[in-house]
C-alpha cells in the first residue's frame, strides 16, 4: 500500500484564482451542454480573435522551409502558364517569402529544431532591442539604449517572472511588494519561491493610481513584521484591474524603489491593449538612472497578437546588481537559470521577433497587417464600453480606471449579507454561463468585493449575455 | 549606486556543465574562425540531421490553417489542367490533410494560438495513452493501461522533472537518489529545490548495470547523514553513460523503492535511441505493483525526431502517492504547477501527437517516414561504432556499456600525473576543435576520469577529427 506523502508545502498551500474552482466548474457545466462564455482568461484566440495572417504565414514556412522554393517554382508556372481559378493572390507575397528566409538564415544551424542560445537567438534579442529603443528613445534624446544581452527570450513572460522572484527570494523573510489586486502569477511565484507577499494598495476610486504614502505605509508594515523587502511588482496596464497608469504613479515607484533599495518588477504585457491614456515604459521612465533595478516584461499573448498558446515573451533587464559573495551578476544568474530548461520554445521565439518587427510601412503585408490590428484593438475598446455600459444598469456596480489590458474590474458595492464575489461569480456562471472570476481570488481591500471580467468574447455574444447578466445582477443584490 | 545584493543560494550555487566552461570557450574560438565540432550536447538537427517531413508538413498547416483549402485548391486546379513543371509529388499528400485537419479540429478552439488545458490537450493526451499501451501492453496481458489524466504535455522534458522535483523535495534534508555519472539537469533541479542529491554509483565495468547491494549502500549512507530519501532517479537509455539497462537492473530498482517506500523517477527520453540491447519501460517492468509511484518522462528532442527546439515532452505518472494532510492527490499538485505556467506550447505539443502517433503501415506517408527513420538511427549507430573504433586506437581508453542514447562515455585510464578530464577535454577542443564535456562535470567515481561524447555530426565530419583526436590523445597520455 502506498502511504501518503508529505511534500512542498508552498505548492500544497499556492493558490491559482484563474484556473480555480469558477472556471472548473464552467468546464463541467459545458460537458454537460451548457454553453458557456469564458470571460475568466485573456485568451482571445480561444474566443474568436483570429491570428494576424502574416505571422502565421511566415511561422508556417519557417516550419516547412521545404515550402519556400516550391511556392516559388508554383508561382512562377502560374505566371508562365495562368490557369483559371488561380489569382495571384492565391500565392504568398514576395515580402512573407523574403522575412521567412531571413529567419532562416540568421538561425543558428537546424532552424526550429535546434536548441537555441539559452538566453534565445541573437538576432531576436538584438530586434527586441531595436523595438524597445524606437519604443522609448524617439524624441527622447536622453534615453538610454536596451542591451540585447541583457534581453532573455523567455516561455510567456510568466517564466521570465519566475526567473527573477526565484532569484530575489534568497530567505523565508525576504518578500516582494505586489499591488492588490494582483494577477496570482505573483502570489503564486513568491509562495512557491519560499518568501513572502508583501500588498500595497492602490487607490481604486482615483483610478487604481498610488502615491508615496502609500507606498511607505505598506514597506513599512511589512518591515515591523521582520520582512526584508527586495522588490516591487507593477503591472501596467493592470490585470485584473484593466488600469493604465499615468506617468506620475510610474515616477512615483522608481523614487521609491531608489530610496529604499528595491528592485522594479514591471509587468507590461499590456502594453498595445491601451483604450484610454497613455503607456508609458518603466524602462523610458527610468531613463539614466543607474541605482534602480529594473526587469521588464512582455509577451506575445496578449496586445493584438493574442499568441497565448504559443508561450513566447521577453525579459528586459536594467542596471542588474551584482551578487553579494560572488563575481557573476544578476544577468549570468538569470542566464544559468535559463540554461537548465535549455531554451525557450522556437515558435515563441519567432513570434517574439514579428512582434517586435512588424512590416514595415509601404510593404505589401503592411496594409492587411495594419487592418487586423486596427479590427482588434478597435473591437476590444468597443466591448470595453458595451461592458461598461451594462455596468451602469446595475445597482451598486462602480469601475474605476483609464480602460487597458483585456479587463474591467468593477466593484460589486452591494452584495446581499453574507454573499461574497465568490458566491456571486458562481451564481452568474450557473444563471448565465456567464465565467469570470471573483475579486478575492486577486486579492482586494478588507471589506470590497469584485470581478473580473475579460472583454474578449463577440460583441454579438456579448450583446446576448449583458442583458441576462443585468437581469441576474438586480436580482441578485435585491 | 547599486549595493550588491544577497540572491537565492541554490542558484548561485547551481552547477549546469553541459553549457559550462568548455562549451564557452567553444563558442569563443568559433567567433574567432576557428571550426569547432559541437559533441557536447544533444542537439542533432544543429548538426544536420533533418526533420521529419511528415512532421514539418503537417505542422506548417496546422500553423496556418488557411493552407489546407489552398491546398486542395491548386491540387484540383492542376488535376484537371496539368502544368508543365508541375509534378504531383510537389503537392502535399492527402494523408498530410487529413490529418492536419483531423488535429485542428481536436484542438480546442483558437488552434495553436489558444491556451490549451494546464496538463495539455486532451487528445494528445490521449493519443500519450495509447502510444504507451502500444509499447507496453502488447503480448503482455497483465499490464496495465495508462491513464490520459495522468499525463501531462511539458516544455520538454525536463519541465517535467522539475515539477516532480519540487514537490517531492519538502524539506531541507529531503533526497533523490541519482545515478553517478548523472544528467545535470538532476543535480541542477535538486539544488535548486533546496534538496540533497544522493549518489549511488552504477557498476561501469559491467555496463553501469546495479545491483541491490550498490543502492542499498547509497541509501543506508545517506540515512546516516540525516537525509530523508523519497526518490530514485534511472535514466534509461543513460546520459551520459549512452547504457542500455536491462530488465534486470529495472526489476531491482523498482523492488528497491518498494522497500522503501520511494518513488521512481524514470527518465527515458532516448528510448528510441537504442543500438544494443533492448529497451524496457519502467511501466512496463512495473506492471500491476500499486505500491511505487512511477514518474516516466519522454521527450521530442531525442528519438529520431531530435526536434529540440521545440521543447515537447510529456510526463506520465502512475501510483500517485496521496499528500499529508491533504484531500488533493499528486496529480492534483501537479496540475495545479502546471497551470501557474498556464500550459506548455502548441507546437511542442502537436509534435508530440505525432511523436505518438506516426502513419500508419500502408499510408502514403509511411514509406518515407520509415526510410527517415530508419537512416537516422542506423547512422548514429554507425557513428557511435566509428567512435569506439577510435578508441580502441588511444592509450588507455575504455567505453562500457550497450549502445544507446547519442552519448558515448568513456573511461580515460591515463590522463598525465595533475592532469583532470576537464583539463584534456580543453585541450582536445583547443587543438582539435572537437567539443567535448568532461566527465566531472556529471559526477563520476572519485578517482576515475571521462568525458561525454554525443554522436551527432555528419560521418564525414567525424572522419576527419577522429584521426586528430587519436594523435592528441597519444600525445597528451604521453
Amino acid at each position: 500500500m502506498l502511504s501518503p506523502i508529505e511534500v512542498n508545502n508552498n505548492i500544497l498551500e499556492m493558490e491559482y484564482a484563474v484556473r480555480g474552482p469558477i472556471p472548473k466548474r464552467a468546464a463541467e457545466l459545458e460537458s454537460q451542454g451548457m454553453k458557456i462564455i469564458h470571460c475568466h482568461i485573456g485568451n482571445p484566440q480561444a474566443l474568436g480573435q483570429s491570428p494576424l495572417a502574416y505571422n502565421r504565414q511566415v511561422l508556417s514556412l519557417v516550419e516547412d522551409p521545404s515550402k519556400i522554393a516550391r511556392e516559388k517554382a508554383l508561382k512562377n508556372v502560374f505566371e508562365e502558364t495562368p490557369v483559371t481559378d488561380i489569382k495571384e493572390s492565391d500565392f504568398l507575397s514576395e515580402e512573407i517569402l523574403v522575412v521567412s528566409e531571413t529567419i532562416l538564415s540568421k538561425m543558428k544551424a537546424g532552424g526550429t529544431g535546434a536548441y537555441t542560445e539559452s538566453k534565445g537567438e541573437r538576432f531576436i534579442r538584438e530586434a527586441v532591442a531595436s523595438f524597445i529603443d524606437k519604443r522609448d528613445l524617439t524624441d527622447n534624446p536622453n534615453g538610454v539604449a536596451s542591451d540585447p544581452e541583457k534581453i532573455f527570450l523567455t516561455s510567456g513572460a510568466s517564466q521570465g517572472v519566475k526567473f527573477v522572484i526565484d532569484l530575489l527570494i534568497a530567505h523565508g523573510n525576504d518578500g516582494i511588494m505586489v499591488p492588490i489586486p494582483q494577477y496570482p502569477l505573483y502570489s503564486a511565484t513568491i509562495k512557491k519561491a519560499g518568501g513572502r507577499q508583501v500588498n500595497y494598495y492602490p487607490d481604486e476610486e482615483s483610478g487604481w493610481t498610488f502615491d508615496q504614502a502609500l507606498l511607505e505605509e505598506s514597506l513599512a508594515k511589512a518591515r515591523s513584521e521582520g520582512v526584508n523587502v527586495k522588490g516591487i511588482v507593477v503591472i501596467n496596464p493592470g490585470n485584473p484591474t484593466g488600469a493604465v497608469l499615468g506617468e506620475e504613479s510610474i515616477q512615483t515607484v522608481i523614487e521609491f524603489a531608489k530610496e529604499h533599495h528595491l528592485a522594479i518588477l514591471a509587468d507590461e504585457v499590456y502594453q498595445e491593449n491601451v483604450y484610454a491614456g497613455k503607456f508609458v515604459s518603466f524602462a523610458k521612465a527610468l531613463g539614466a538612472e543607474t541605482a534602480v533595478p529594473l526587469f521588464s516584461f512582455h509577451s506575445i499573448s496578449k496586445g493584438f497578437f493574442g499568441e497565448c498558446g504559443h508561450r513566447g515573451g521577453y525579459l528586459e533587464v536594467r542596471n542588474p546588481p551584482n551578487i553579494q559573495g560572488s563575481n557573476l551578476d544578476f544577468v549570468d544568474l538569470l542566464t544559468k537559470q535559463a540554461s537548465v530548461s535549455l531554451c525557450s520554445n522556437t515558435a515563441g521565439q519567432i513570434l517574439t521577433y514579428l512582434m517586435v518587427s512588424p512590416p514595415k510601412e509601404g510593404t505589401a503585408s503592411y496594409q492587411l497587417y495594419s487592418q487586423e490590428k486596427s479590427r482588434i484593438l478597435n473591437d476590444l475598446k468597443e466591448k470595453a464600453t458595451m461592458i461598461r455600459n451594462a455596468f451602469t444598469h446595475m445597482n451598486g456596480v462602480e469601475c474605476f480606471g483609464e480602460t487597458g489590458a483585456m479587463y474591467l474590474f468593477p466593484r460589486l458595492n452591494k452584495l446581499p449579507e453574507g454573499k461574497t464575489d465568490y458566491d456571486y461569480c458562481m451564481a452568474l456562471l450557473e444563471k448565465t454561463g456567464l465565467c469570470t472570476v471573483n475579486g478575492s481570488g486577486f486579492g482586494q481591500k478588507e471589506g470590497t468585493s469584485h470581478l473580473r471580467i475579460a472583454f474578449l468574447p463577440p460583441q454579438k455574444l456579448l450583446a446576448q449575455v449583458l442583458p441576462k447578466w443585468i437581469k441576474f445582477h438586480n436580482e441578485y443584490v435585491g
